[in-house]
């Protein structure tokens, strides 16, 4: 590897450090390699409001009592140049006189690409951009879907047998899968900014869909799509009090106030079936800056999403059992004439989870992810 | 790796090589290594009848005017010792002036195990017993469960989608999965020495369940659950001459004359119940040489098997589709009441094979291609 390989890789590390933080903040690392070769100050993007990636890595330097005069900086994204609620990390950059910087990618919301860079041109820092380009877009891949597409990332996670059930017929499904695999189950709703599931999942099982079994600084949102507005104002996504979001495609004002006193968003969007629009729910979601999106859902809400083609990525858990007839599925679709008719997928990752087997699946429509960055900046 | 890994490394392959041939006579494979060190002469077992690897590689050395005088065999099973429709391997070894036999196992036969390195023990041969005992091990496996359950090796082919559909509603099939995987397919087939399908299949679908996708020498018999005797006499797997066996539960003089002159065995085998008793045709089936049985079948036939435990291995191959509500399932198993109701399994091996997955899965209780061998002889 080429030493700005070995930087950039480091810097990705420190990246995914962010995974469960940074929300609705992309994941960013930050090196800084003094004069001399060697790594002085290393950082990555705090709880949304706090320090960039950029301004840890100035202050893990400043803290060492390291000089930045003509520093190079490792960055996973470009700095920001505009004032949000922390101040650009452009200028800060520039204040403390680094050199170089090396971004993997330009900023993808396209109001801001390359102002970033520009700023630091123009202060006359030298600029390269391309290195950790896929790595970078792979761990945003939520950011990159809001800021391109204008929507989330739709991750569906399902636990099933072999034979693809994910409950027998009559509702039993704790547990089809390992400790293992329901820990890492966790892992992907902590780095969620929101769990998506249905009014059918709320009245059946009444779950919190909150982080347990890993550690995490922050609770993913809970959205729930409640055509009828059916869902008790005693669930456990209520009193979780995690600002829960309903979507609804009734007009009912009492059942609305007194789920706002419970501190839920009610929002109204009924397509013109009269169930929730889902596509609108997702451009909504876009709006409300959530990047990955975590399903976790019945039969009818799955199959409903993967028939309109809003589900980008499969997260299944496969376990090695096979519970045979009338067992609940996955997904209420179709049923289908012809097999041409079925969604293509394509395995992602398939990787061995405690007994179990952990398959990500990708429409191959969904580009998000796999688009390379910029080579040259 | 030692000198012995290396060379009995070779004979493992060798014996690989008779993968698709030497049924049911099990795959072995012979090195025989020079005083000098270099290896003299190749071999593995031919189709039943033919020579065996021992004798093959004799053959090979005197075919290129080596002299076996004080020379090492490398064997992956324990040389013969009785006359069987070739001379005893043991004899042509001490008559070529080996020196030294290196055994990956001992023969699982109970009734002849260890005769053979006795026999050369006795003649003055050094024996060591034990490299590469697990791999010659799992290339046999459905030998071993003859020899020591005797039984056939039972695994279980599937196709289905990621919710585990293996046709549509409507009955829709072809294709679910890709042609490498379908050609994936037919090189289990043609390992196998029988291919068993219930009477379901046959009457849909008609199928010829002979190997056609990948090149073989020869071809495995078809074995048909009829409970009713209702196949029809042109079925295709009557047609292809490859002396089709057929397991019944109902006595019928004229259709078993009849199925009888196109060629097949028909075989009355009546469970408390009215149906095939399964369990009894496995022991048929081993009394008849039958080492991996490969299903291919419904989903009665699977579930009954499955039901019974009598599957020791699943081969799946799962598509990156959802096929979603209404579908045929793999296995008419249950319906269960209680998740502790299904049948544990491991997972094996996982490979993608072009656009699919392939997922071998045992049942832990199945130790035949587990167990070590022994370490020293």
């Amino acid at each position: 590897m080429t030493d700005h390989a070995i930087y950039m890789q480091e810097a990705l590390g420190l990246a995914a450090q962010a995974l469960f933080l940074s929300n609705p903040n992309p994941r960013v690392g930050c090196v800084l390699v003094g004069r001399s070769g060697a790594v002085i100050g290393r950082g990555f993007t705090q709880q949304a409001g706090g320090p960039h990636a950029e301004v840890m890595a100035l202050r893990d330097a400043a803290a060492q009592g390291h000089s930045t005069q003509g520093a190079t900086a490792y960055v996973t994204l470009e700095p920001c140049a505009h004032h949000g609620r922390t101040g650009p990390c452009c200028e800060a950059l520039i204040a403390a006189g680094v050199a170089q910087v090396v971004g993997a990618l330009t900023d993808p919301n396209p109001q801001v690409a390359g102002q970033g860079f520009a700023r630091l041109q123009a202060a006359g820092v030298a600029v390269e951009v391309g290195p950790g380009a896929a790595a970078s877009r792979a761990l945003n891949i939520g950011f990159f879907s809001r800021m391109e597409r204008g929507r989330p990332w739709v991750r569906l996670k399902a636990a099933t047998s072999l034979d693809g059930a994910t409950a027998l017929g009559n509702g039993a499904s704790q547990w089809i899968t390992s400790p293992a695999a329901r820990a890492d189950g966790h892992h992907w709703r902590a780095r969620a900014c929101a769990v998506l599931t249905g009014i059918g999942t709320i009245l059946a099982d009444d779950p919190q869909l909150n982080v347990r079994a890993v550690a995490t600084p922050r609770q993913p949102q809970v959205v729930v799509v409640d055509s009828q507005l059916r869902i008790p104002l005693d669930a456990k996504v209520l009193r979780a009090g995690s600002a829960c979001i309903i979507y609804t495609s009734v007009l009912n004002i009492q059942k609305t106030k007194q789920l706002q006193a419970l501190g839920a968003t009610v929002i109204h969007l009924p397509s013109a079936q009269g169930q929730v629009d889902l596509a609108a729910m997702l451009a909504d979601l876009g709006q409300r800056s959530i990047n990955e999106l975590h399903v976790e859902a019945g039969a009818i809400l799955n199959g409903a999403l993967l028939a309109q083609g809003l589900v980008d990525e499969l997260l299944l858990y496969l376990a090695p059992t096979l519970l045979g007839q009338g067992c609940k599925g996955m997904a209420a679709l179709g049923p289908l004439q012809d097999l041409g008719q079925a969604l293509p997928w394509q395995f992602h990752e398939v990787t061995p989870i405690g007994p179990d087997l952990r398959v990500l699946a990708r429409q191959p429509t969904s580009a998000v992810g796999s688009a390379a960055g910029p080579t040259t900046g």
